[in-house]
């Protein structure tokens, strides 16, 4: 950002614009306010996983807008591993249709989503299904055609206050960041 | 954004600073300026990687920063697929190391720099590698481990000039999001 605009921020609110900020400020959240979501922040969040990129472009990809209570409440009594999603008032889920790298398509997607939602004030936290059989009630319950690949039941609300603290502890950028050549360890000097 | 701030950013500027609107103006880019990125660009985008989430904060990921010109430029050879790399003052190897998620977790990573990337003036394009012997051979040249799961070699460079036009088109969003269920066309109405 400017100068110019810097001027005009406070540092709370330019924290929030500011792209780096924000991914430097989420965090994974699994509280949400009941509150439900506008509707034209699901479509803005719908948006932003459409213009994501994908593999040449397949867009191999579909995602089930979930704001109805039983459904929402169901969802969650499945996902054992991550049953807050019961109390989201938004779920995006995402499927996969034929993908060459479902995963990393996926992946990108999904972290727009975050990204937008997280400056808008809400949050999210991946939930995944390993067991088979959770895949085959989510699809049954959501008519998604078993074939194909569910990633995630995303939940998405409001968050509750500023998170404290620093977050999840990170490995440390010499240990994951190397410089010309594996086992070099980065360093930014 | 409020309207406090809108008030006070030039269109454009708004534009580049607002996350909504850096998911959508961005666009895949291939062709580089020559300029080299600064060093605090590189290390601030290695920690928007570094800060992605992923499964169970299990972080299984290497980034290799490569700057060398003569490593670029071999790199460029080997992948056929997007020989442009070798243009590119800077590429970000991606590796997954015994993940459970490679895709999504590398996925999110990749898009937490893409959009700070873009955030900066700068661009990328996800070039993959398909064949086995060109994972090798990238592999080799950068002393990557043969058991990790290479992702991508992205490139980074300051943009040329605005991007034209309205991207490559994206489905119909009736095509590819559904409400409560799949097979019900989401409609923002």
């Amino acid at each position: 950002m400017s100068g110019y605009q810097i001027r005009y921020l406070e540092s709370q609110e330019r924290e929030d614009v500011d792209i780096f900020n924000t991914i430097k400020t989420r965090r994974t959240v699994r509280d949400f306010k009941p509150d439900p979501i506008p509707k034209d922040i699901v479509h803005k969040l719908l948006q932003t996983a459409r213009w994501s990129p994908s593999s040449s472009n397949t867009q191999p990809w579909h995602f089930v807008a979930v704001q109805n209570r039983e459904t929402i409440k169901k969802l969650g009594e499945i996902a054992t591993q991550g049953s807050f999603i019961g109390n989201a008032p938004l779920i995006i889920v995402v499927v996969m249709d034929r993908a060459f790298r479902p995963g990393v398509d996926a992946g990108r997607a999904i972290q727009q989503m975050e990204l937008y939602a997280w400056s808008e004030g809400m949050g999210t936290c991946f939930v995944g299904f390993r067991e088979v059989d959770q895949q085959r009630q989510v699809k049954e319950l959501l008519n998604i055609p078993q074939e194909m690949e569910l990633i995630t039941t995303l939940p998405f609300g409001y968050r509750i206050g500023r998170p404290k603290g620093q977050g999840v502890p990170r490995k440390p950028m010499s240990e994951i960041a190397h410089s010309e050549s594996f086992g070099n360890p980065y360093s930014p000097d």
